[in-house]
């Protein structure tokens, strides 16, 4: 089958198109308009249509979106009509936030296991899973049936972590650790960096002070 | 004065290359090509020239660019050659897990103020800061000559206080909340969305087994 080919930037705003469906469906909304999914998610409504386009012919002229079609085709593009397996690596405070963290299961994801390091933790309890050693990796992920895996891992040991998580079949990784990752091109990475995010809101304010 | 015209893209890649760079400083290389820049952050090396052109004049043709120079201009443009003052609304994992976080002032960002709403916390020590209570949001962040807020805070909550930071003077806002905020034109928001990133990663996945 060819390769859906959809823009980076549309792919990037499935998500927030989504958020913004389930929550008209909350609301009982039977249809939904471009133009009131353009107001929710602050874009226009020609960027929806454009967006929503490349799913295919879905919308009516004139009226608009089936809200549960929709729902249910963003859905399957995500690949989010059912729950997507993830682990955590690295279950230090920021490991324990998102674990702990109730939002993941609305939106697709159930954290099914969790690795660390320390002797100290290996064997209690994170949120209702048992932490492995990351010496069970390899055998871990696969028993898990883990599609996704999140690196919380100190910046310095990512890496090695990385490449065995490669190793054992992963192709997903979202990392959070301060450090770019190297991996092979068919597994597919996102970075989560605040520092980065931070340094661009100062980009903003040091602009806006020499207005 | 007039105001640069940056491109967006081209913003977010400046943290990108200030790390490079710092890397390059901690290496001791005097010069840099822009051939290595793009090896380090991976993209080509076109882009880079065109991006850091962006700065000014910068480099040298057939030698590259000044390693110490280039900190400066980039670091300048970034808004981050003092170390700008941060706070934290909510001081729950997530945040707990930011205020430990020893990253940021490597980065330029110094975590000066803590507020939550829970009375257990008001008042107690996180990580060197005295936890304030939200209700003094206005006068913290004006006392602590804070500028940019990072929200992690519950959904719920959280426009109501971003509205208070708002008020009290703050132009940028790094949102960790899942809920997309409501701000003035000349506030500058950055949106950290990990359940976004996984839906992004889902759809990669969900691409790549219909191959």
């Amino acid at each position: 089958m060819e390769r859906t080919q959809i823009p980076e930037t549309t792919i990037q705003r499935l998500p927030v198109y989504l958020r913004c469906l389930l929550q008209a469906q909350q609301d009982r909304k039977p249809v939904i308009s471009s133009v009131e999914i353009a107001e929710m998610v602050g874009t226009n409504a020609a960027q929806v249509r454009k967006d929503l386009s490349y799913l295919g012919e879905l919308g009516t002229r004139g009226i608009g979106y089936d809200v549960e079609a929709l729902i249910a085709h963003v859905s399957k593009s995500l690949g989010v009509s059912e729950l997507r397996r993830a682990a955590i690596v690295g279950y230090g405070r920021l490991g324990g936030a998102l674990k702990s963290y109730t939002g993941f299961s609305d939106r697709g994801f159930d954290i099914v296991a969790v690795f660390d390091a320390s002797p100290d933790k290996i064997g209690t309890d994170a949120d209702g899973v048992t932490i492995r050693s990351v010496d069970e990796l390899d055998a871990g992920l696969a028993e898990e049936g883990v599609e996704i895996v999140i690196m919380a891992t100190p910046a310095a040991e990512t890496q090695a972590l990385v490449d065995r998580v490669v190793g054992a079949g992963i192709k997903a990784i979202l990392n959070l650790a301060p450090v770019r990752l190297q991996v092979p091109d068919d597994v597919a990475v996102r970075q989560v960096c605040m520092s980065t995010d931070l340094q661009i809101l100062s980009f903003y304010l040091a602009q806006g002070g020499e207005r």
